[in-house]
Formats: structure tokens, sequence, C-alpha cells
């Protein structure tokens, strides 16, 4: 008799977006950010982000008000630095370049607004050919590149859409494509 | 009316050891790694671990069979690596430097014998100062440092027990009295 | 009688764009690199770049050629994969988040053409504040984002010239600056 | 006419031991330092070190009183922090693990003194199978393992000597015999 073991490992699925902090964050982009983590717990998927404020915040508090499960991964040493709706941290001491384990970490990549740091995620998603999708009217990176690819060579489009649970189940469906 | 939310993070107990590969492993040793991973899962705990075979596949196996959860951190950029018993995979593609993330993403370290990658890891332990505790008699460098300190400024000592059980206990005690 | 002493560093130039490999290169970004290469040796700075191929390689070339020094911060483990002109290897075993570190590691950033991953470079320099500047008519992000800033902060423009003298000096007067 | 470039990359020796802080480090540790880093000089190597003070400080100066060069590779994202005798300064911002990146930057290792990083640092330099040699009486680490083999496989002994001139004539005939 055969057996072959499935992998238990569940559907990750990365947001990335505005920290809180220097910039005002809108109330509308923090609410996409609390539906996409919403929809991602409702789909029983895992959240993944960067483990602090703001939009990072905003999706893990959707996820949990629908028991999902979520994972911060900090640029800290310590969780001390991140937000109190993650299950688990990852504390990686590395920085800033953290941004590449977030997007490494990731089946897909939900981008909801956004400074630099979202766009370096955007890249690594890029680089390493994930899905990626940014809600629309959310501002800053998620707008500019919205429907658009990162370079010359055309590799991975980053779709968009209005809607969070659209952007969730696309996420889903490339990765059972795969 | 004040109201302080409570951090939702649980506790994360790394489980640390050999990796499948160049050495054969007693399979007392892997026995060893299961029942942590049992009791790790029992209690409650999050099991944290490298995500790839040995000592870790086999923790992994004890938390998945007691219904936990396991976060592997693996040093690849993506997840074809890790043992089949994670629930989530953590990729970092930092090479074998992701040992310091796995130590300090851990509320506590249990090392199941294991080699210099195992060494590394209570070596960011004892900077981090995490409680760390050994199982005896599982070979290699849980062995050599059970009941010792790593350098001369004896911060934190690695504690030895016979009992998996008794391991996952230490750990969750010392984490409360924080 | 009181002596301070002078820090001995350097000033550390980084190179970034193309590396050799999935796209074609046009010969004038090569030629243009080399010519950034050569004018950092001329003006005693220390050139730092990615190590590998393409605008590094050439640009490493040109340093060499004018008694330069050079250094090659590679993904890898080992120096093998870094090209023929480094005078020193930094081997990170981070993987492509290393440029997080040729980024962080330089007083100011050239680039020269360029995909996502030079993206990322400049995007870090945004972050830590570095002047940068891109060649005019080299191709690819250079191209792009020459005369911009990266997100909505507007926090460091990516000057643009056609001339790698003058990109050079315009390092090395924003250091003095400082 | 066939031609092939010699490789320009010069002999890289990592010299690692007790950072300055925490611990009183003897005058005798650090003379020996000095001299590491004025025979690395003598011979044309370049000193590679994790940039900060106590043994990586001492040796630097020594290197630099000897018309040597020397690179610093710090934990930090800028290079405030590292000693003045550092020629070039690799900002890793990557935090303790950068002691990944000094071992494998190097093409052996020599320790002296040195508490759990420089533990670390051996540990790598023991997986990436790099020549190290320990100074005798120079404290801590070094008087510990100079002599051993860092776990079961006994893959590669760290060797010892009381002559820190015979400490960097071993790492180059050893790096000669490759």
């Amino acid at each position: 008799m055969s057996f072959t073991l499935t992998r238990l490992k569940r559907v990750q699925i990365g947001v990335i977006g505005y920290n809180s902090g220097s910039l005002p964050i809108k109330s509308k982009t923090l609410d996409l950010a609390y539906e996409v983590g919403s929809f991602i717990a409702r789909k029983n998927a895992i959240l993944v982000c960067g483990g602090l404020g703001g939009v990072m915040e905003y999706s893990c508090k959707g996820a949990k008000d629908n028991n999902g499960f979520t994972i911060g991964i900090v640029p800290q040493e310590d969780y001390s630095s991140a937000n109190k709706y993650c299950d688990a941290v990852i504390c990686t001491g590395v920085g800033l370049s953290r941004d590449f384990i977030v997007a490494y970490s990731s089946d897909g990549l939900i981008s909801v607004g956004g400074g630099v740091g979202t766009l370096i995620e955007l890249c690594v998603g890029y680089i390493a050919k994930k899905p990626m999708i940014s809600i629309s009217d959310s501002g800053g990176i998620s707008d500019i590149y919205g429907g658009k690819y990162l370079d010359e060579r055309n590799r991975m489009m980053i779709e968009k859409t209005e809607s969070p649970m659209e952007a969730v189940e696309y996420i889903l469906k490339r990765n059972e494509l795969r």
C-alpha cells in the first residue's frame, strides 16, 4: 500500500501597506485593510504581515475578529513592537530587510496603500513570482502600481481590484492553479 | 472607562536539534523530539523550529498528532524544503543565519541532540536571555551543554532534564515569571 | 593635550544596475558603468557593489583599471560567484536581501540601468536618506526613476545626469556637506 | 590566443574576539589582537572583522599601523558604531546575525579571547570549513576551544598557537593549499 502525506501547510496570504507613524493614514484605507484581514480569515488562510501598526494592525484585527490566525514578522529581535492582534510573532532581528521574509513567506501579496517599504515587498514578490494584487483607492504605492509591471521584464503584473473579497479570492485561485 | 487590550500572542517554544542528513540519528532521540512536540501542543503553546527534518520534523509531528500549531522557519526562499508537519512556513531566504530568527522567535528553547547549528541557536538564546533546557541523553550538543553556561559571563544556564514534559513546563513557568 | 582621531574610513560609493544574465544589456550601458567605476577610483573613493556581473562587473573593471579599490557584496556564502575585479568580497549568505547591505554600506548610490533589484536598492537608499543619482539613457529603472521621488513622502529625490563624472562628484559633494 | 584573468581578490583574514563593553579585557589580550592585525597587514592580506571595539579595534589598529587594509562588518545600518581604524565599513543592518557574514567573508579565522559571539563565528567557520586558529592564553572562548572540534562530526579542528605570526601564516598556508 502506497501512502503520500499531504503537506499540512495552510495558504499564507501577505498583507502589506502603510505602517502607522510618519504619515496620517485615511480611515478608508484602514477599513480596507480590516476587510482584507476579515476575508483571509473567513477563507481559512493564514494572514502574514510585517507585524507592526497601520495596515498591518488593522488587517490582523480583521482576521482575529473572524477567528483567523495571524503571523507578524517584525524587524526587531523581540516581540514588544508587534501589534496586539498577532497570534505568533517572528522576531527576525534583521531590521527592514525583513521585508524579504514577509514576501517570501507569502503565497500571494495584497497591498493596501503603502510607501517604499511596500514597494520593496512588491519587488520581492515580483522576483519570486508571487501573485500580487493591490486594493484600488487605498493610496500610495498600491494606487501607483496596481495594473502595472515593476520592470521591463514584465514578469508578473500587479493586479488591482476595489474589492477586498476579490483580492483574497484572486490569491487563493492562483494558488490552486499552481 | 479604561481598557487595555491583552496581547493575543501565544507562548512560542523553540525545539532545536539534529537535522536529518549527514549523521544517523538514534531512534530514542527522535522519540524524545516527538514527545517534546506533543507536550508543547498539549499545553497550547506554539511550536517553533527550523522547519526541516530530524528533530524538527519529529517534534512537529508530535505537535500535530496532539492538535498543536507548528511554525517552521526555513533557510530557503520557498517552502519546498519544509517538513510536512508545519502549519506555517516562514521562508527567510537568509540561509543558515535563520538560526538567529528561530532563537529570537522563541520564548524559550528546548534542545534535543544537535550539532553546531543547535549550538548557534543556544548561543543566540544566551545572548537574548531566553530560558533554555536540554533533554538529557539525547546526544550531541544537548548532552555536552546541559547544566552549563556558554561563556564566562554566566548569563543564563542551559538547564537539563530527562523529561520532555518537564522541559516544556520549565519554559512555560519561566515565561509566567517574566 | 586633547586629541581626536580622525576616522580612517574612505567614502564608499555604491554602483547599482543590471546583472548579467536574463536580459541582454546594451554596450552603451556597460560603457557608462565602466566610466562610473573609473571616476570613483580617480577620486579615491571605494567602489561598493553587489559583486556579480553586468553593471557591477564593468564598474569594478573601470575602477581597477584606474587603481581603485572595489568591494563586492554577494548573496552567496562563498566568493565563487563574484566578478574577478573585486579586491574584497563580502559573502553575506542572505540571498537577495543583500541589496539592503549594498545600500546601507554606500555613502551614496549611482544607478546605471537596472531591474527590480536596483529598484530595491534605491528604495533602501531612500529610507536611509542616501544621496542617489541615476545615469540618463542607461535604461531600465534608472531612466524611469531619475528625477523622481519613490513615494509620496518626497524624502530624497533621485537626481539624474548624463555624465558619470558628474554623478561621482554629486555623491562626493553631498558627503562633504554632511 | 587564450587568456584567463586571475581573480584580483586578496586573502581576507577574519579576526574575532571580545567586543569592548560588558567585561574588562586584559591588556595582554588586546596586545595579542594588535599583533595579529600587524602580521595580517605585513603579509598583505585584508583584515576582516566585526568592526566594533575591543579585539576588533586593536587588530584594526595593528593593521593600519602597518599599512594594511581593514574592513569592519557591523550589525548596524550605518557606520557610526564602527571603530576608527576601519578603511571600509559594511553596514549590514541585520543585527548580531552579521556574525555569519564575518565568518563567510573570511578565508580563515583567528580568535583572540571572546564570548558567545566569537563562538557563533567559530561555529559558522566550522560549517563552512574555514581554517580556524585561536591564540592561546588570550582568554574566553579561544582558550576553551583551541585544539578542539565543535561537534561530534569532527569536521574542522580549531588549531591553537601562542604566536600571532604563526596564526597568520597558518591561515595563509591553508589557503595556498586549496
